[in-house]
């Protein structure tokens, strides 16, 4: 216990905790990997041609203490008042208990995608729910798992109409009562897909002209109306009717399924997920059945286990990007699933009943708020509203909304002469009386009563939410179990490393956490006027300026809510960028074989040819056929997208070669950011060559992956493309790729803390010890495993590629060993990514010694049952590996196997006391889904499409 | 779905969520019950006589939303400033992983105590290092798992002292240095018990004249002293040597068990625990091995279960009133375990190379804040000090105390013309210059180095936490998931009902716990001046007055911190009451048999004789027994002791008759509010002859148990009585029974915003809700279980003694049910309380009717096991019950059972896919634990005694 008091710095119990390793541990690890020193092992993994010149040097780190003040007073910058602007976000009450024991629940927030479906089906079940609910609300027959927003969802809705129409026209027609931020989203896609759009009222629609049309209900200025007749003109010329729906009022409104839509989307955020300043939240889509196939997201879906029990799983995997390749029409990747499941555990607290009781509140309300307007000859429109009205104050709009301003209170500015009020939830009589007063009735005229005013032919007629879910009774006691007990069937980073290549899941630490469920940052309007925004200006600002420095770029757009979406605002900043250059006609995007599933979709996206570029031998681009695709494209060639350090987990030498070379050949080179976690405070994108790259915030900056969302993927731009990054309405200017400004605001406190808390030198110790992680894994695992690509000087960069296609000759696939891997207790790497039949372990800096001991035990227990299989000792298709995971009813049952129960339930690496059981045994997957990898499916079938 | 609107109030949402069954199941339950409706069943459960006349009605309930609102408007009339008051309490950082994943995780906070070892071993390894932490620290032998508070911990040591100690002294000597609050509450307890008491200065101590001594250390002005010599001199008189220490300064100072000290107590506030106003902190005890079993309080030892394994259990449970009967010196029931987890944590996460790091840091701040402060002339009292300076500043105390303030400062006012000042882990250089500006010093004096200044012979020379438990890495992945895994282990109110009689385990909602986490009610120091505490006095207030119209009480004092501590102020309160009319001889109490174990140990504690009186066969207290001890001891009558409804589970009729006949004989009737969840809103104590009850704030309103505390145990009188309520220091009254004012203040918002919440009527509801569960389950397990006790119409209360004695017959034990229970996923009922082999059940309103009927088929299902033992089927000595809790290493292992493991694993009642499985077997339990019950035994051993 020698102890010297320099040794510790102020915020060593923030810094320290980052990092898996303790320099105890660091010292043992080094010698096994056989490195002097840190400093060592990174002269030997990067080539250093392309190391940073000098460090990070933005401050020094905060304490946990220091951090949470600080994050504390900004947040207070921010002003909290009382929104009623509507336009597709409305305050809302979180319970409690799903507070506490979802949003701040590590076994809900840290859990990843549900690709597993074993370790998964406590959120599945949850996901179903809400699919369920989605379905029931809306009257449709099939409903994903979430999108990111509903401007998101609107513009998906309009490919997918467009996929799905019989129609020839490439003109679709969009409802001017459609939120702003939705038609803007509209624009920005149907722009270089060559759709063309008609904006207008729905009594001037030629069905004639249109592939499709989308209508809002109720408008954004509350109008509720019927679309039968209209949906029925649609469908006469086969165009396609999306809706985009309020869930809430459908618990009252007639359904758009019995007024015959054949698309809905919409934003659950009102069930019970905070404003946060426009995000995260979950967007919905529902169809027809006979359209599944063609709906983005993500779908759960129920099927059965290898002994035929009930298990839930991600139906129709394949039908998204790789199954259309070239055709790709969305790169829909990360969901809202956290946010997904905040909502359906809202549904069933509620119930249809609570869900209708609140409706009926919020209408009741909203009715007498008129009824106190009309008394002052204010005209109110529309006639029939659920829970928005626009009053017409002539010259008077900034005089009232100044006055309600002074009430704490947000209207809505509607044209230059109207103002828009939308009731919610939290919506108290208190709040109905200050309104009144910033109109000016005086108190002796408030209305006392409320008139439920629907018209009787706009209710709903049909029930909803029947399943018994949702009619669980509600006791909290029993709201609270059902919670426990769906998380305790899922494994998470609360309790196991997860290895997941070239998904990051590292720490996401509670003080990280903390900020997002302050009311500073969670009730604030995305519409909400910008000075009440001062805590997230100073936040963004300061954020996107450390964010620059990290990546060498110039300027930081925060408006990409996924790394999918961050991939296709960068691409549509370098389309702008050369149509401002006249050279409109480059389209032709070069992307080497080991890029992400996401980077083709995204160029299809924007209008681009995507061009495959070959794998040398050791795994890197093969510069000669990349030089000569770019030479051959010189004049077309408009992007070229890399990962960097490549997905092969190695730092290729000739990365800089590549920029050039793209540079020279007219085209801008986008760096896909995926792997920046082994980049942060070492090596700069922006430095490299690069011109454009997005960040993903969920993998190297600590936003949890939320069990399938959230995610950010802002992008950093170097100068001379920053005239051409996303607008938004919010600032009168387009090119909008989110509902929100700044994507999903709310969670930029998580990694703001942890830039804050690690300071520039602890940036630069987490992208360290992920290279260290990577390399003790690699190293303990030789003689077992082959590490499939290397640098030149034998090392990985922060994740390895393990060769596990030998033992599929003895008839062990990467499957097996997957599954086996839960019995021992953790979540399997990926699999199949970028090379078929192998593993990528990515082990995160986060991760400490013990652990990534117990997971190379665990993969060297397997190596030696897939011997056993190998010699003969078991058959092929019964043994651990064939059998894995294992339940408890496996254990109960009659044993007729060549191996114990014990080293069934035991295996090397699986907690005795602790041992998690997986609920049900292998999960059916027919579907092709085998391949399925970090949500982005493995580039060879880009490759066969484009040969 | 039919509905009409004015069937849901708008605070359905919050006060459905309480209670159980469903208005459906309500239905179903009273018919299987046979009751026309709620008020019928109480029309024959509660004798007519004693129901309460008229309704409650305080408020309408709020919903959650509502509540947060309110109570967050009220914390904030709370001043949160900068406390330096020191005087044992001191700000402190609680990591967020350990706020998060314990203070504000179920899976912690809703445990019970750890009686059920089996199901109790995270927790108990928890407090197994907590314990660990504190022998090291304090260099003795054996710690316990926590006091309530420092002051209850010295004055247990002071009677601790006595009766270990061989000197035949009644003299006991108090180091004026202790801090107030601690001599407070020395003396509160030393007059009853006839001990004598000389507060002084060491340095005059006669070891001759005393049985025992306590210093503190370091002072409460500051002062470090080496206490060896003369704790030298008190063993040569075979006195007992106490120090109350600081357990963050024993990181840098010569440790008590160095200076030879018996006995060593102290707060454990300041790791990582929230200041609250005073409370809940866990404070500790540590001693020599020899004196162990004379020490209070409950110690976690480490055993072995059934297979040799390790496993933890609560040890000595024997040694505390059960054992020493009528001549119980303490009546310790209620811990701190949920702030001695955190405490632990906290020692775990740092380890001590980072405790000593944050004691240095202090340290060094104080020698520099010192510095600043001689460079003004002013004197430094003392010359050695660990983080506090006492300064003089003669005539400017009050403007110094003032100028403080207005840097949002708290100093201590010491004397009258002292300052003290003391620093924490909060403290940061900016602290330091407000205070110095305080003081007048100008920018360019301020000093800019520190000095370690503690004397070489004062340090601390040898190690401590060298178990490898708190040499983790602290990496917090790791910290999480060891937090997870404990939790994991246990069984709380997360994943199952808790059932047991007397303890009322009832829902703890997630709104009631939010606002215990917010500043303005974890941040304020005890000692803070009170136009500091608007919010807590509002709070405190309001509950109050609701607590007097729910009892009948006219005053309520907050004071006590657990039941027992309730039931010794209210004797303290009745025996102030006679002295006052000058009948200081009454001095027998009556105390049926049945009584919590608790009430003859407290009744011992103020210098009374407990007379017992029998019960009548049908449970009820036998009122001629009653009538003739009374009458026999006329004079000398001080108190009876009732418990209502009876423990037995049956509303007696004889209740007013029993109250009257105690004051017909000069007594005052103390009834023991266990039971009061059977009788809010619908029958009052002080209405009924009652003249004080304690009310168990962590039973019928709502505080979680924390897995063995915090409690709150606020006592309620009649008017004649409010003169002799306990008074405290800070009030400069006397009598104190706890270190704070307001027992564990911090609690309170818990109790307020469920009575808020739920509204008079819904506290009604609740109570006839307890009583439906309780007669559905009696109901449900008739012909398998007979209920032991009924009221005249065959009812039972809240809670149904089931008689499983017939059983034993054929060798099946209270304990094979109640480990077979664990199996099937259960925390057993009461056992053996009141009477001897059987199962107190006590469902509560908060459970589901689901919940009750997953009960209801595992007790049928085990009747069923326990026939075929009774019919030979099975062996006595290896059957499904003798064998439970079953593990998974038993399932795996070879098994030759006459059973088979789907039977072991499953049985009626577990859940298939989320079954709940016990880390170790049947732990051995060799000293007489088996009739440990509720922390409280049985009342026949009193019996016994008095005989």
């Amino acid at each position: 216990m020698s102890y010297n008091i320099t040794d510790y710095k102020p915020y060593d119990f923030a810094n320290r905790r980052h990092i898996g390793p303790s320099p105890l541990e660091t010292k043992e690890m080094l010698d096994i990997v056989g490195a002097n020193d840190l400093d060592d092992l990174i002269e030997q993994t990067i080539p250093v041609d392309i190391r940073q010149k000098k460090p990070l040097q933005y401050t020094p780190g905060l304490s946990e203490s220091e951090l949470l003040n600080y994050m504390r007073d900004v947040s207070k910058m921010n002003r909290v008042v009382t929104s009623l602007i509507g336009q597709g976000y409305h305050d809302t009450f979180t319970p409690p208990a799903i507070q506490r024991n979802i949003l701040e629940n590590p076994a809900w927030y840290t859990a990843y995608t549900p690709y597993q479906p074993e370790i998964s089906q406590g959120r599945l079940e949850a996901l179903l729910n809400f699919q369920t609910m989605i379905i029931d609300l809306t009257g449709l027959e099939v409903a994903n798992a979430s999108l990111l927003d509903e401007a998101t969802a609107c513009a998906e809705a309009m490919t997918m109409a467009q996929r799905v129409s019989k129609s020839k026209s490439t003109v679709f027609f969009v409802d001017e009562a459609c939120h702003p931020q939705n038609i803007d989203l509209i624009k920005t896609r149907a722009e270089p897909l060559g759709i063309k759009l008609i904006i207008g009222s729905p009594d001037d629609l030629n069905e004639d002209d249109v592939f499709g049309a989308i209508f809002q209900y109720p408008g954004t200025y509350g109008h509720v109306r019927d679309f039968t007749r209209i949906i029925e003109k649609l469908h006469s010329t086969k165009a396609i009717a999306i809706m985009a729906a309020d869930p809430l009022a459908l618990t009252l409104l007639k359904e758009p399924g019995a007024m015959g839509a054949d698309i809905v989307v919409g934003n659950t955020q009102r069930f019970g997920v905070p404003l946060g300043n426009g995000g995260p939240h979950a967007a919905y889509m529902a169809t027809k059945d006979a359209f599944k196939r063609s709906m983005p997201g993500r779908i759960v879906g129920v099927s059965i286990d290898s002994h035929g029990n009930k298990a839930y799983r991600l139906a129709l995997q394949t039908r998204e990007q790789h199954i259309r390749r070239e055709k790709a029409t969305s790169n829909v990747c990360t969901a809202q699933a956290l946010l997904a499941v905040m909502a359906s555990m809202y549904g069933v607290f509620h119930g249809p009943l609570g869900l209708k009781a609140i409706a009926q509140r919020i209408h009741l309300k909203t009715t007498k708020l008129a009824a106190g307007l009309e008394k002052l000859g204010f005209k109110i429109d529309p006639n029939t509203f659920f829970d928005t009205i626009t009053v017409d104050v002539g010259g008077l709009q900034s005089v009232v909304i100044k006055s309600a301003l002074n009430e704490d209170i947000n209207l809505r500015a509607v044209g230059k002469t109207k103002i828009g009020i939308s009731l919610n939830e939290m919506t108290t009589d208190r709040t109905l009386v200050s309104v009144w007063r910033a109109f000016g009735l005086s108190p002796e005229d408030y209305p006392s009563d409320s008139v439920y005013n629907l018209p009787k032919d706009m209710e709903r007629k049909s029930d909803y939410m029947e399943h018994s879910i949702f009619h669980m009774n509600r006791s909290e006691a029993e709201m609270t179990r059902y919670m426990r007990r769906l998380a305790d069937r899922d494994l998470a980073l609360d309790r196991t490393m997860i290895p997941l290549g070239s998904c990051t899941m590292k720490l996401n630490s509670t003080a990280e956490m903390m900020p997002i469920s302050w009311e500073g940052f969670s009730k604030i309007h995305p519409f909400a006027p910008k000075n009440q925004m001062a805590g997230y200006d100073l936040m963004i600002k300061d954020l996107s300026k450390k964010l620059c420095e990290i990546t060498g770029y110039d300027a930081i757009s925060m408006q990409p809510n996924s790394g999918a979406q961050g991939e296709y605002a960068g691409l549509m900043t370098i389309r702008a960028f050369h149509k401002s250059n006249g050279e409109e006609e480059r389209n032709i995007c070069l992307i080497p074989m080991s890029a992400h599933g996401t980077n083709p979709a995204s160029a299809q996206m924007v209008g681009y040819k995507v061009i495959t570029v070959s794998t040398a031998q050791n795994g890197d681009i093969d510069i000669d056929d990349f030089r000569s695709k770019a030479e051959e494209h010189n004049d077309k060639l408009a992007a070229v997208m890399i990962t960097y350090p490549s997905t092969h987990g190695v730092f290729e030498e000739s990365v800089r070669e590549i920029c050039k070379i793209t540079h020279d050949h007219g085209g801008q080179v986008y760096m896909d950011g995926a792997n920046m976690n082994a980049m942060v405070g070492l090596s700069q994108p922006g430095e490299i060559g690069s011109d454009v790259s997005h960040l993903n915030l969920h993998k190297t900056f600590c936003i949890p992956h939320g069990g399938g969302g959230p995610g950010m993927g802002p992008i950093g731009v170097k100068s001379h493309l920053i005239p051409f990054l996303p607008g938004h309405s919010s600032q009168n200017t387009s090119g909008a790729v989110s509902a929100a400004q700044y994507g999903s605001p709310s969670l930029l406190p998580i990694s703001w803390a942890y830039c804050l808390m690690m300071g520039s030198e602890g940036l630069a110790s987490a992208t360290k010890y992920a290279i260290l992680n990577a390399n003790y894994i690699a190293t303990r695992l030789k003689g077992s495993y082959d590490v499939l690509f290397k640098g030149p000087s034998g090392r990985v960069a922060h994740e390895c590629i393990i060769d596990t296609r030998p033992m599929a000759d003895y008839g062990v696939s990467v499957d097996d060993i997957a599954k086996r891997l839960i019995d021992c207790g953790f979540h399997a790497p990926t699999m199949s990514f970028p090379v078929s039949g192998t593993l990528m372990i990515e082990p995160t800096e986060s991760e400490p010694k013990a652990e990534l001991d117990r997971f190379c035990d665990a993969m060297l227990g397997i190596k030696e049952e897939a011997d056993a299989v190998k010699n003969g000792k078991y058959p092929k298709d019964n043994n651990p590996l064939s059998n894995a995971p294992h339940t408890m009813s496996d254990l109960v049952s009659d044993w007729d196997r060549p191996y114990s129960r014990e080293q069934a339930c035991f295996p090397p690496g699986s907690f005795k006391i602790d041992k998690y059981w997986a609920p049900v045994n292998r999960v059916d997957n027919a579907h092709g889904d085998k391949n399925l990898i970090c949500s982005c499916p493995p580039m060879d079938e880009y490759l066969e499409a484009a040969e």
